[in-house]
């Protein structure tokens, strides 16, 4: 840190990513990335005249992606925001919405504490029950901006719709956002809520069922009014944040829906077997709507059997926190990658 | 406007980016782009295993175009930071340092009042001299952080690197950013500096003389302090800034340098005549060490010129700013073009 950083940011602590090491080629089971590439014809998308082509600005408006997204999902392209992964929208949302506070939970994603540390919003992360399952009703007419994962990470868990309509309609002059990075391996989208609610903002990723977790593409849906307001905080920081190619990817991708819904029923799949095979071997598997596991064992510490399945080349993703910190999240592979996994963990344990 | 953004943003005016007009093809000569492609090397960089690997999350360190960069330019890579295009460094730098206040020149980049607004710094906008020069010793003893385009935008001017180090060394309790982004068309970098000062940053772009506006790519240059803080900055809104495509084009960019240095030859010999031309018209064209010339003649108003010019398929950029509203700011493009534009120019005036 240098002696110039302005004060409110000098004790502010980051968000830190999953683990990249380089010392060796691991299976990777910890930034929850697809084991599938992008459709064939995403991959054979980008031809040299592209590259050529980006001698010129992208379009900053996105306008040809949000018209094929709003297409694909039976939304206006005005309720359209595209944004550079959904780290970034989910901060131009903090950004924007959190004046008057926030909340969410105490156990899901870790950057919304970064995030209202950073913009020093007051926030109030409610506990998750015993049973890491989320109460709608803690949520409800809190006053303050709600900002849910559905399904949740890292535990997997799923709210209904029904639910988070409750929260939406009870918090009426606060943006609730529904973070639903994960919803398509098994939650149930709040997407059609956006017509009756205009205070719901609902936020989507690339980087998991579209596979696409190197192209930095995220998007949101929501009222004409709020995503308005990303598009000025957006032109007030970095218009272009979107690069030609990624957006040509991206509509590439909305024409490959077919693979991707295969693609996801795969790892549905690959998931449920995976998770039978741990609890045939005494773990607690939280039942996951996304496309990762949270699982325990009492035969090992988690921080330690995180630790042995490193040294034996897989990449698991553990959390320090000690409310979860017997668990670890295990991201869904392939078949061939989840039965290294299982062979090696009943290595670990003697099994 | 939503009901629900914060009350600092709402009478936020975001930025304006040059216009992409979509009704017609245009020669377009009002964004600064580069009219030749990246070299051909780059144009062949990315084969569809690139393509395939974006499910895979990018390297958010940058390491290896860090490593690159530091290699081509002389500095260690802890001096180099690497962003989602110049704005974006530009951005994080007015919210890390400009709690004390700012200052810059009335007539320069428009994008550094939205960011002092953004953030509500108490900002300072010292006008240039009357013939659009920049006096450095108004700069001098500030106490606030100095953001300086130097090469300056869009009057094209430059200050020699000892004022720049005058200011630098005048306001050792404050950052000074000095924005580069046309350095190579014939200014003169203050990278040197960043040795022997710790309160220099440096920031670059690969849009100019890289040839690649769309493909999002900046960088700046500091002490390894400054850097971290950056670095915070960005693992606290958007770890994942850059996707893996840019990364690795970023990377075959550093190896085509020769090419770049020959296309900004080319760019700087084109800039050359066409303001000889302008001249032999009787226009007003200030000394340029960018890729535009900023133009005026007693002929026309400016604004009226910009229209006619768009109206037969040339696009320069107006800026409504009083002081600056008789000129245009016109993008170097290739002989060709600026042939077509000088003669289209002809037949507006009747010469």
């Amino acid at each position: 840190m240098s002696r110039y950083l302005n004060a409110q940011y000098q004790a502010l602590e980051a968000y830190v990513p999953g683990e990249q090491p380089r010392d060796q080629r691991y299976i990777k089971l910890n930034t929850n990335e697809s084991p599938y590439p992008p459709a064939p014809s995403v991959c054979a998308a980008i031809t040299q005249e592209d590259v050529s082509l980006l001698r010129l600005y992208s379009d900053p408006t996105g306008k040809n992606l949000k018209e094929k997204l709003a297409g694909l999902y039976g939304v206006k392209p005005e309720n359209v925001f595209l944004s550079n992964g959904s780290d970034e929208v989910l901060n131009f949302a903090f950004m924007a919405f959190g004046g008057k506070g926030a909340v969410f939970p105490d156990i899901s994603y870790g950057f919304y504490s970064v995030f209202g540390d950073l913009y020093g919003i007051d926030y109030t992360q409610i506990p998750l029950k015993e049973d890491f399952s989320l109460d709608y009703q803690d949520y409800c007419g809190q006053g303050k901006m709600v900002v849910i994962a559905n399904p949740n990470a890292p535990t997997g868990l799923s709210i209904p719709v029904d639910a988070v309509e409750q929260i939406v309609a009870s918090n009426p002059d606060n943006v609730v956002v529904i973070d639903e990075a994960y919803v398509d391996f098994g939650g149930e989208t709040a997407l059609p809520l956006i017509e009756k609610y205009d205070n719901l903002l609902v936020t989507r990723t690339f980087s998991k069922s579209r596979c696409m977790a190197g192209g930095r593409l995220g998007y949101a849906f929501g009222s004409a009014a709020l995503i308005a307001d990303l598009e000025k905080i957006k032109y007030s920081t970095n218009p272009y944040n979107l690069d030609r190619l990624t957006l040509k990817l991206g509509e590439a991708t909305v024409d490959g829906e077919d693979y991707y819904q295969k693609m996801c029923t795969r790892i549905q799949e690959t998931r449920d077997w995976t998770k039978e095979q741990l609890e045939s071997m005494g773990f607690q598997v939280l039942p996951s709507q996304t496309n990762f596991l949270f699982a325990r064992t009492d035969r090992m510490d988690g921080q330690e059997l995180y630790l042995a399945l490193k040294a034996r080349g897989i990449l698991v993703r553990h959390f320090s926190n000690p409310r979860i910190d017997q668990f670890n999240r295990i991201t869904i592979g392939t078949p061939e990658q989840m039965e290294t996994f299982l062979t090696v963990i009943k290595e670990i344990l003697g099994l």
